[in-house]
């Protein structure tokens, strides 16, 4: 029984963009074939989003998610705020956005958790407005861990027009980087972006990883972590039956994914700018950000709220598109689950 | 009184592409009304280069670099291979290789440094080669300076249609980078392309410089370097009078040069791969590097020997002709010093 993937869809911050992104990606034809969708936002702000993005979206109004029907064809709508009440500002962090935020996140995680919906896609969120509004994590994909209570490895990926990149480290300081490259951490990478590809339909990805030192250390003159850690990790890697080559010069390998000759599928980076110089680069606004290794398929556009052209309708949707299309792909792989 | 520059011009490595780059640039009508050219090299391996590319360059002979007469309009070539005799392989690190590259290299330096000169134009060397000729710096740029005397800031400088970048450390660990990005050598940075830029010929550079952390450390949640030493030195520059703005996190600010749009001549980046990984994707067969601080001008090609396409005569001249093109225009103004 092969049904649509359905996808629990958010607006992210209302300060941002997302609210006309998501309107603009739901006024596309193809957005209700591909998928069934439950849109949990606020009324108002889905009215702003629409009026901002100069679309009119049809959808079928729900007063609780306990059984989904969506033999309307339609959208589902189900009018949810959370805690906070009034008005949202525009083009700023705010506690009230960030409070939006995580409320309706909450409930797509809850509901996706128990195999109501199968993958999530959200608009852009603000990090600013999450802390203000109390997330003490560095970033949301700490706070999705543990509220789905995975204690698992985990990772984020971006992924830009069929390219996946993930990093061994994200958000910490360049200085602590080195230490934490680790045999095991290389390995669990490797294998992360593995599986989760083998998820989004590829069936034996072949994965690029990274050096850490300009031209791979240049045996061993500047850094030895190629040699000591990096090299054996994917030994190992490659014994556990993954399709795996590297380390490589982080400067060069970027080259071999550019364009029509793609030789990888997948690059392993060792810290964030790594691989966000390189990917902003070849498609800033096509860019999907994959909340990789949690039990449930997580997906957004990889570019920010972008505050300085939020409420102008011109932002570019490109990358909502991509994180859509990867999110029903994600979803029918995790249907098998939740049937 | 104007004269055209005069650029010593070397073949670089003989295992490489250098050979067929430069035969093909001197066989461009445009190379030759640009400059007064004198190439330092072995007659076979020139004749070889043009043989690979598929060209006949007309040359005027001379048997010393004591006087220098352009007249003929043709290159002058000087036959010189240094210390070592037989031919060369091709497409492999050798030592032979390694020793013609710097036994070249030595000439154009003295000829330069001596006003004879106004500039330096060298095909690409191979680190490898030069390695086991005895080279013991990590990289020809100390090499250069060690020979000049010189004991001033210097920095690899990497150009790419017109845009500039630097880097304030360059091949050493990424574990000793963090340690490495003082108040003054990011100050002496901003000068060194400051100064640069305007021996090209920009009257007043646009300069922004990068972060070290990912998004900037943000606001020291990972990483203080920007808030304790990035912002401080950029504040610095600016108050003796160079136009910067920063730290910028790495992963965007070369969105800002891409393109049509150039908001900066210049990036000032805090390691090896950050501008490189950036560069590189920007336009491999076309970045240019200049070894900057130094009192004599010198360019070459960005990119390497190439092996697995050396001798194909299918090397892309783009890179080249942009190094000739930025050393004529280096070379310009240092005829002021060598009237």
């Amino acid at each position: 029984m092969n049904r649509k993937p359905r996808i629990a869809m958010l607006l992210g911050d209302p300060a941002g963009i997302g609210p006309e992104l998501i309107a603009s990606l739901l006024a596309e034809a193809a957005t209700t074939q591909a998928a069934d969708i439950v849109l949990i936002a606020d009324r108002a702000e889905f009215n702003e989003g629409m009026r901002i993005a100069g679309v009119d979206v049809a959808v079928t109004e729900v007063a609780s998610l306990d059984t989904l029907d969506f033999s309307s064809g339609k959208p589902l709508f189900y009018d949810f705020r959370g805690a906070t009440e009034g008005p949202f500002e525009r083009a700023v962090s705010t506690v009230k956005g960030g409070r939006y935020c995580l409320d309706t996140l909450a409930v797509a995680l809850d509901q996706t958790q128990a195999g109501a919906t199968d993958a999530i896609l959200f608009g852009p969120l603000n990090k600013s407005s999450m802390h203000m509004a109390g997330m003490d994590h560095n970033d949301e994909l700490h706070w999705f861990a543990e509220r789905l209570g995975f204690t698992g490895p985990f990772c984020e990926f971006n992924v830009l027009d069929g390219l996946w990149t993930s990093r061994v480290t994200s958000h910490v300081a360049l200085a602590e980087v080195p230490q934490m490259i680790t045999h095991d951490r290389v390995v669990d990478a490797i294998r992360l972006i593995d599986t989760e590809l083998k998820r989004s339909g590829v069936a034996r990805p072949r994965i690029a990883v990274c050096g850490l030192n300009p031209h791979n250390g240049d045996n061993g003159s500047f850094g030895r972590e190629e040699i000591d850690v990096i090299a054996p990790a994917v030994t190992s890697a490659g014994a556990l039956g993954m399709n795996v080559e590297g380390p490589f010069p982080a400067d060069t390998i970027f080259l071999k994914v550019q364009g029509e000759q793609r030789a990888y599928d997948a690059i392993v980076t060792m810290y964030h700018d790594q691989g966000q110089i390189a990917l902003k680069l070849m498609g800033f606004w096509r860019g999907v950000t994959v909340q990789g290794g949690l039990p449930i398929p997580i997906a957004t556009p990889a570019h920010g709220t972008a505050f300085d052209i939020s409420g102008q309708g011109k932002a570019n949707l490109g990358a909502t598109r991509q994180a859509f299309e990867l999110a029903c792909r994600m979803g029918r792989a995790q249907q098998a689950n939740n049937k």
